[in-house]
């Protein structure tokens, strides 16, 4: 099991392993992570070698498969059907995958997880294709589990996904109140980690009770996920989170540290009139307002929050019996806090 | 039922009705296609005021609805149920209409059906992300029909049209042979189509044969309807085709009329080198070639060809019972070789 993080002001987030170190203590689900990994590329043999070498770049570089990893857990501690988990577990990170191509076409982003975007590389035309390609092949995937309630959430779930995507570009980012920043880091990612919770339930065939309580599992667990990654957006070095520091600063993006931060300094002039338009432009104001939020109590404010989150992600799960999976289920919530990456 | 097409060299197309007019013949089609209509503009119904006017505007200059109408009119031959058609028939067309919003922008096109298209008067990202909701909205819909073999279909041909799109980009259009031409508007039109006549026959209860029947009626339909397109492009008006006459020919887009035009007349110095990298670029000289084609035999070949596609789809639905349906199922088929529109 991972700590608790222990944040002093101003140093980086305490994170001792990365994820997939803490998932190889389950062999069997690290082999299934693979299988994972094999069909989601499968869905591009065949088609334009261009497309197939994308998809592949994309895959490479896809991050920690935490989504792919809570599908397998439950499923396994559940005793579903394996085919049709890691089925599940492939289409869930591929549409996570293209809803990442799409956002890093339409954030002008450059870098993610420290390698170039689709978009920095390819025309618009192309990777809003790639997108869509990788949208098709989660569906038809998803088909594959035969589970219309399956498909159902799914379809829910992109709706949702979309939806705060387009808030957020309408709205100017606007996200004052704790309530708006919750519903968009909602639909932004705890959405599909409350999906992958709850899908895995029903291919587990729980129902009522205890496919709710996963679901709050999932919830938990994503709302965590993303507050953390809105700190290390602050605390973070450009090297651990793959990208610049600050870039929802930039973009005018109130999260969890600026939002706590205004809360208790409501006049600090560096803020009047941000975001409306007033994103800072100069790295040297950008660089002193990093310094002044990492610094601030807003980052323990922000990892208490992550921390009551993930705290009731493991309550959840607390009634369901003692296995390897539900104890490495219990270590994704402490290691969702305690990351670095 | 429709006459057929009496082409002579240069003429336009003699369509006397546009769709709708036929349809009307079957007042209880007409009604249903409001549903479905309501049900479509219905989705966005409580999401960004935004996004819901651009949903409304991109419905309200929607076209022809010669899906749904398909669909409607073979799940009332096959006395299928009204609320499955419904849901069918709305999630085919929002699937279409997705389609159709993120090929403009790949295009750059500025109208559609003459209209302004989204891409022309919203940001690339705004309109990548209204593609995005109705794609999601379309998945929404078919898993209502609860029909996991729909699903199945549905994505499956989500890729075949994506995948047709990214050819279409990736190949530099050199599509130069009939085989590749014929692959490019399955992909394109036919295979939607297809899903349609297919998709509504599986509501209406039918297996192995007469499915297949239904699938071949729709695949013969939407090779037809493609080919008229690509013939419109050089013969009709931007009146009537609702953009301007010779888009493929500035794109670089090899139809049937070029195609048969540079099978019989593979010397022409206007055409050399064309389309890799040499389209035309100034307007006299589009003119000069739009008149050398519209001209020459190659617009009755390409009818000629769309015509046996039709007469293909009628032949596929002799065997059903006589009903109105598909007597107006007949007309669609004629109706399709002799639109204006």
């Amino acid at each position: 099991m991972f700590k608790k993080p222990q944040i002093v002001h101003g140093e980086c987030l305490d994170g001792k392993n990365d994820l997939i170190t803490s998932i190889t203590t389950l062999p069997q689900i690290q082999n299934r992570l693979i299988e994972v990994e094999k069909l989601m590329s499968a869905q591009a043999d065949g088609y334009d070698p261009a497309l197939k070498a994308a998809f592949d770049v994309l895959l490479a570089t896809g991050g920690k498969r935490i989504r792919p990893t809570i599908i397998l857990l439950i499923g396994a501690m559940l005793d579903a059907e394996n085919t049709a988990t890691t089925i599940l577990a492939a289409s869930i990170e591929l549409l996570h995958t293209a809803t990442l191509v799409h956002d890093d076409l339409i954030d002008g982003a450059f870098l993610r997880r420290g390698v170039p975007t689709l978009n920095s590389q390819w025309s618009p035309a192309a990777t809003v294709l790639t997108g869509d390609f990788m949208f098709s092949c989660a569906a038809h995937l998803v088909a594959q589990t035969n589970s219309n309630e399956i498909v159902r959430i799914f379809s829910k779930t992109l709706i949702t996904i979309v939806d705060g995507e387009i808030n957020q570009l309408f709205s100017s980012k606007c996200n004052l109140t704790r309530k708006d920043y919750y519903q968009r880091i909602y639909a932004k990612t705890a959405s599909l980690f409350e999906t992958s919770a709850t899908t895995a339930a029903i291919l587990g065939g729980l129902k009522a009770g205890q496919k709710e309580s996963l679901r709050q599992f999932g919830y938990n667990l994503g709302m965590a996920f993303q507050i953390v990654d809105d700190v290390l957006d602050y605390v973070g070095s450009e090297e651990s989170i793959g990208k610049p520091v600050g870039g929802d600063l930039r973009q005018g993006l109130i999260t969890a540290p600026i939002l706590f931060y205004l809360e208790n300094h409501p006049d600090d002039p560096d803020f009047v009139g941000y975001p409306e338009g007033k994103c800072p432009k100069d790295e040297a104001k950008i660089a002193r307002i990093i310094a002044k939020i990492a610094k601030s109590e807003s980052i323990r404010l922000s990892l208490d929050e992550a921390n009551r989150f993930s705290d009731a992600a493991k309550e959840n799960i607390a009634s369901f019996p003692a296995s390897p999976e539900k104890d490495a289920l219990l270590d994704i919530a402490d290691f969702i806090v305690n990351r670095k990456l």
